[in-house]
């Protein structure tokens, strides 16, 4: 579906060959959980999108467009079973001048979603490079912005994947915890659910920031604060926490365990109620 | 035209919408100068192209299928009017298991490599946020490799734009140069060039490698070593070299302007060289 919400057929090609989202990585996207007929949080996602584009200096995008493109794409695709939304936005094509690109497009939700909500996620912590002060100096480095540029995250999860773990939390060169490379990490302490700072160059969590807008009604506080890789082993829980799988519990972090949270039920249906009410 | 050799039109539609080019910048890629019905220095880019594929887990390419597909392009292209030809290889569509996608594209030159091999380009240095050293224990971070991940690329030219300057010298955290968005870092002291260590994380050059490898031949000699800022604007020359701009004297830096070298015309008759008969 093209942001003009002309539909198309997946299995026939959309993109042109000199698009910058293909030969650049050059554009921003959003991933949204479709569940009974209904994009989850999609306010928030609209807003993160614009923010993101500001960032890569897009031009600004009908929010109402994008709204509308969403609800034929949903509609469309029932309400019977979950399914993956992504919202994919480029500078368009080498010499197209102002002409962007800009379509929604839903898939069913992969295995590994279903194992993540399950039976949670092994992790291994792997160093991002990145000192967790550069934000505020460098906006050319796109922190915190979420670009099609994702080859390194990929490449993150391949790692993690070939030592046996599931997942990946980032650590910036000074030590602190920054993000999955596709999720917020959440601690829980007590009953306060604990994220780093998002100066701290991560994605601000489209699904964390619901939680935490929630957590009172449900009994928890919630607050920023650098952690680091103890920090998490020293915790009464964590969770990789995203828009599809939601709350996936971290069962270990570089191989010592984590046993299963006193609270994990508590805190699996705030992260649920949180995205269900959101918008 | 596709790896199959089959051509296609450049206003039709060619990619998935769930192309991981597009979706994650998940791929590699090469940019080529056509000149006089000549792919130049080809063979150095599939062996780059393989290398980062490689660095991507990406399946390994008969390069001589790449080589059919070029030789094709550049014969419809013809020989009278110089093109950039890229070479574009990603893991395909998202679940499409091992089916890739593989294409080459030529494209006119653009103004802005007219300007730059004519005017030379003033540049601004600024911060890669990464440690020199870091290359080699964070193989996820694909440091070296030449991926679609260019979005941070693509944002530093536009902020050095913003500042009036034509292109970017990247710093590393620990504050050596390492390398232009889409250039390597050369200078001239007395009658050597230097370049930035390749294990530095930056891009191996292939029109650099090139230049190295003639420069005896031109009475130049030619290493690797590591220099900062201040050894750039000590130096009797700075280029940016790539492969279809080639040399682009380097006239300022951060705003300090750097004198036209004696051996200007030297130094670009060996660039000139090196690329035509590097294959």
């Amino acid at each position: 579906m093209t942001l003009d919400c002309e539909l198309r057929d997946a299995d026939e090609p959309l993109l042109h060959a000199d698009d910058m989202a293909a030969l650049r990585g050059d554009g921003v996207f959003e991933t949204i959980l479709v569940r009974r007929g209904r994009a989850l949080n999609l306010e928030a996602h609209l807003k993160r999108l614009a923010q993101s584009a500001a960032m890569l200096e897009l031009p600004e995008q009908n929010a109402q467009e994008w709204r509308d493109a969403v609800a034929m794409a949903v509609q469309r695709w029932g309400d019977r079973r979950e399914g993956v939304l992504r919202l994919v936005y480029s500078r368009g094509r080498e010499y197209a001048g102002s002409a962007v690109t800009a379509y929604v497009l839903v898939s069913p939700l992969n295995q590994r979603v279903h194992q993540a909500r399950s039976s949670g996620v092994t992790v291994i912590s792997l160093e991002r490079g990145y000192a967790s002060d550069l934000k505020e100096y460098a906006p050319w480095l796109l922190l915190g912005a979420k670009t099609l540029s994702y080859a390194v995250n990929m490449a993150a999860i391949r790692y993690a994947a070939r030592n046996g773990a599931d997942d990946v939390i980032f650590v910036s060169s000074d030590g602190y915890v920054l993000e999955g490379p596709r999720s917020t990490v959440m601690i829980l302490r007590g009953r306060e659910l604990v994220t780093p700072p998002v100066d701290y160059g991560v994605l601000p969590g489209t699904t964390q920031r619901a939680v935490f807008d929630m957590a009172d009604e449900h009994g928890f506080q919630a607050s920023y604060a650098p952690l680091t890789v103890v920090d998490l082993l020293n915790a009464d829980g964590a969770w990789l926490v995203s828009s599809v799988a939601l709350g996936a519990r971290i069962t270990s972090v570089n191989g010592i365990r984590m046993p299963e949270p006193k609270l994990a039920l508590d805190v699996a249906r705030l992260i649920d109620r949180a995205v269900e009410k959101a918008d």
